[in-house]
């Protein structure tokens, strides 16, 4: 694939150089440290969930996509192809028990050679499976009845040695504990409870683990959500321990919320440690990144890129994933526009002058200060991108690459048009 | 079922009188013609959806609940169960191709021996059905390809044949069709295209039929509905005829919309033509009626109490329908709480005293109507909605009577802890 | 004036027994204590602030209303009016520097005069007053420059003094610092400064007081506020120490927040300290307390009961007050409704059977524990609250009382028809 | 000024022609014609409304501006400034009866000395005159009371004739009229007086004139709006008659509107009259143009342009305004601020190939109708802006301009910093 994928290249190679050199000689007019900035693109790594590579859907309803991959080893295999194209999606986050690894080291082994490691694995309780003893139907880690408790904390704790077989070092608790009728739970029991059986999953982690809570206004209940909100997740966190964190969904905010802000309160504290990519316009829509709202991504970018810089609250290294659902695109594809919004807003807020920032505030130069951050938007910095993702061996521009190579069709005849991936 | 009813019913009886007696005695006081109001209450009759017999869902899953009817007939059973206990479910709305009538005669029968009549019949073009030629993954009605738009059209057009074969004399047509990035779709020819498919199932009714035109402003589509608010579905109505109308849903609006305003602009233009109960707290929740914001709701019915007694622009009799998604708990008690809740809202809506809330807004007296309402809102109307129920025959307390008739148990038995309803 | 209300009541006497008659009989059934429910409505007290007592306005103007009270004195006139029709408004919240106490035994006396007592003190950093040395247009508690920090300080500590020459015990702080642009303010440094600042006050308060910290997510700033949420005024109560705690207004939350289950989580660990009452449709728009939305005012008062009863993390005491802005209406009759409403949805809130809720939670009951609630507030309790304030000696109806005695036109004749009040 | 002008233009010249040969080169190669689309640029003005020249404020205060215009004059003196600069603000917006003009051929001479012009006029029914008899306390167009109805009439005929006086064509009619509690006012005769007393103004207006009417769905009254949403304004304007349009202001919406498709329905009708320019993120917050959703804005121009070439329903040319509130910066920058953001977002509009992107949907390529609009977005079309500022003769970086001539300093010298521009 990577001949493939130089062949490509050859054709875009020229106009790239030339936008490259205008960018970069006007940037170094500025005192930007373009190769700098193109080695921090070329080395971030966002992990692809193994639940996002099949078509999506609503509870209306879904329209099926050809060529989905059917087992774990194929949703491998797409992840390979979205890292070979863009260099940047290096990691997959497992889910369970959809992609229940067989064969760790095996499974293991083909990640590592398509350049994959395996990032945290994700834990489910908030469907019923049809071999397990207690329904979530009322909740699982808050549920009033300690034997539930205990099946999904239990099922916690095996989703985590299925995370250690492959080298996963983290887990992401998605609750969606909480009701849907006012009287039907008891916020306080239910706090207390999820209080609990978060500290028990806490407490069978190996020591080198982390464990990210992400919180949710609503969905699939639709009157409370347990961890309805990140004050909720960073309390839960705190009393767990220090290696318990809050994850950021960015779908996952009432309406208007500035989620620039609580990610400077939580890095200020040393409480974020996980990100879940994606845009949406209403709810938890889980649209591709940046196609609604590209500059509030920036702005959480240029939280993130100060937060990383001025660590002294001793966030981990931060677990990036994609969370998105793609109910009418081929997912490939829906994946690589994302992958490329999010290394576009990250490139524009490298381009931030946080001194001359600073300045700003001090001096009290509002409007000087949103001059500032517009510069660094409006500009184009896709050159940018596409060099980091020439020196990562992948493609300059990575959709137009993927249809020039046809692969979905590759896989539709590898697959079948009806092959259906495990998930929602 | 009526004799268990009333051997339920006697158990109640005395406490009944006597709350109503007091009430009664209160209200006539104010001049309040209680008989009247019961009368009311009594003929006034909310369709049930053929669809939300069954255990709902979102799209994270759904949980089973046993005993669901797994076929037309039973369905009719259930909402034949609802209305031997309220009184007030007199009415199926049948969803096509989820519930093909084969034999409507039959059919018409069976309804018509639990006292049940077919109202508004719903078509389905968000989703594709295993035999159908053209896919609805990119419209419907709004679809670029005219093949795609006339095998929506045709589908009304036989929904409407199957709703003529039992006696109904309207269609609804909720329409997914939107967008969910933004370039996917060109708004005004997709806003053209469902105008002229629109018309083409507007000619192609009986004389004495209507349409209903739902609008929804997202979801399942998260960027764009075509139909997405009161103005459109109003503008596309007016275009089509006079016997096409607006349908409102409570559950399909932006947040803090003032939903009683827009039924009140809507009913004065002569257009407002349906109505689909439910509540919510965040988006579409689907959740039982009143079990959120309860005042809204009779606000609401405040509205539509003024707009039906003051109809010089000529609404038709409106179209009422429970549209709820009964994801947790048992789908008959969720319904007979739905329609209580109406039956409580309608009654004190109907307690408002119109001519002296006149005389106060033409005073300027804002808090004395404020207050006014709050009056008839705090009142406890319970003993009239169990006077209307006893008048028609059905249970005084609809849910304690369900449950002491132990009729889940009993539908569980004949139908069995697995078997499923057709729908979403 | 107690006279006057005497008389009022001897009109309506025998309509309230029989009310009150009828209900305590349906009640006592239910094992409900009436007189337990009657004893602790009655004792209930919410404070009146100071500047609410004028009309107020928008961005867009203000309409003024006759006879406002003009000086501190007349404020505790209007107030001791509310609390002599009512029972329940017997305290006075002062805002300072709009109310600085001249003379602060005088005034004491004279609230004690009229049975007040002065609750929390609040102090002002978002307006700047003529005298002051730094403008607050880029902030004060948070402000980046330490000056301006400091005189910011200074002031609350000045209505530290100013309370406690009148007897309050607590300080309430609403910051409207944030920003209006992107950019235009460091996040981190800001809750730095601003968590500074509050330990300063804190510091500097005797140690029987405490320090009540408001959030609230936007307006006056529109792009960010410091304290924009619940967690953010949590995580600074918590470092600040045992006698800092969060105040909620209900007015100060995004879209569909979830609120009572806030009051919930804050009560569970013991740092709601406050509550300012009002209603709102859109954002923080002051209406009167339960004109929009009764049934959730009804459910946090579920809260607040459930929380009191069970407060073994050690809660105080709760300062209530009113925070509504009468633009429109006669400012004591909308107080006087505001005053309803609350004793209304907390008579509500004590009718719910604590543990019938609890054995229908642990029994999954959804639909039972949805009507025991709705049973609870559908309830007519409106003789329960006219017990309660003919127990304190008030008014059986204290609109209509008010209205009776003419005591707005009273207020014109004594203090002129363009009398100002300060504040807004 | 010209001069001053140009010396700070020759500074940045040479960089500004080497960006705007990059461009062209790169545009040229997509058969953009780049000299059209700064011809456009050009040409588009936009109008400053003249109370917006000052420090706005919120319901808590007001941080005043130093040098603000005292007067007529001297708010055209600092519209000249803006036009100067900018080459974009070419037009006025008087709003009477902050801002009459005394002696009308002057003031439009002064204007036309400036390259000035006055466009649509703007009434005020939401504000108490001193002179005025009757009070808008409850309404006006809306009121029940004739009287008040009148007086609102006469006003907006008087506002007519100021505007005739000074060559404007149109007015803008935005009306706060609503009601702030449930009760307070009967929507149906609220919208009745409404649409009558439009009729009496349409009626009144010269035949060369057209009327826009604006919609807003709250403040200043939080519990309903008479013209609530584009819907009702619809109504309203066909109603009136043929020069009767919508007014489209960005912050006048529920959150989450899908504001581009209002846009695209009212153009396809033939009915949108005028926009308002502004941003912001919880609800009217009226921030500068693009300071918080820029995608969102390009996304709306893409459909203006798109509505401009396809114009068969016959909308007049669009009345442009910024309508913004200059809380906290310099009221000049912050104009400058809008007007570069306006332009970059139309710009960039300019640059979407209709044809192409038509071709993507017909053949319902999704990512690659995203993909053009973003091409498009992310494309750094500042050189463009530039150039068409230069041909305008004004600014090539106009803010940047303000502050080297140091225009603010000269506005104070002359003016002082105390004087207080009227509005709000």
């Amino acid at each position: 694939m990577k001949a493939q994928i130089n062949d490509v290249n050859a054709r875009h190679l020229q106009t790239h150089q030339d936008d490259l050199n205008y960018l970069a000689n006007k940037l170094s007019k500025r005192n930007v440290d373009v190769e700098s900035i193109v080695d921090t693109l070329s080395a971030f790594q966002v992990a692809i969930p193994s639940w996002a590579l099949g078509a999506g859907g609503t509870r209306f309803g879904r329209f099926a996509f050809g060529g989905a991959p059917a087992t774990l080893e194929q949703k491998i295999g797409d992840v390979g192809i979205l890292h070979a194209l863009t260099g940047s999606a290096g990691a997959i986050s497992l889910h369970i028990p959809w992609d229940v690894p067989e064969d760790p080291s095996a499974i293991k082994e083909l990640a590592a050679s398509k350049g994959l490691i395996f990032d945290a694995v994700n834990s489910n309780t908030f469907q019923d499976q049809s071999d397990q003893e207690h329904s979530y139907r009322y909740g699982s880690l808050c549920h009033e009845d300690k034997a539930v408790r205990q099946q999904a904390v239990d099922h916690n704790i095996e989703v985590i040695k299925h995370g250690v077989s492959l080298g996963s070092k983290s887990i992401t608790v998605w609750l969606s504990d909480g009701s849907n009728f006012p009287g039907q739970l008891n916020f306080r029991r239910a706090l207390q409870n999820t209080q609990e059986s978060l500290h028990a999953i806490y407490a069978a982690m190996p020591s080198d683990w982390k464990i990210f809570i992400e919180y949710k206004p609503y969905e699939p209940n639709f009157y409370s959500t347990v961890i309805q909100d990140w004050g909720t997740s960073f309390l839960l966190a705190n009393e767990c321990g220090d290696r318990a964190f809050t994850l950021v969904d960015l779908g996952h905010h009432l309406p208007n919320t500035n989620i620039e802000q609580i990610v400077s309160t939580l890095m200020s504290k040393g409480k974020l440690g996980g990100f879940h990519f994606n845009d949406s316009k209403y709810g938890d829509d889980d649209l591709t990144v940046g196609c609604i709202k590209p500059y509030q991504l920036f702005l959480i970018f240029n939280e993130l890129v100060f937060g990383m810089a001025n660590n002294e609250a001793g966030n981990p290294d931060l677990a990036w994933m994609i969370d998105a659902s793609h109910n009418i695109k081929d997912p490939l594809e829906d994946l690589i526009q994302s992958l490329e919004a999010i290394m576009i807003a990250y490139a524009k807020a490298l381009l931030v002058d946080q001194d001359a920032l600073k300045a700003l505030q001090l001096g009290h130069d509002t409007a000087g200060a949103q001059q500032l951050l517009q510069d660094a938007f409006r500009t184009d910095v896709r050159p940018l991108v596409e060099a980091a993702m020439l020196k990562s061996g992948a493609a300059i521009r990575p959709l137009d690459t993927y249809r020039q190579l046809d692969i979905r069709a590759s896989l539709i005849e590898e697959r079948g048009v009806d092959s259906m991936a495990t998930g929602l």
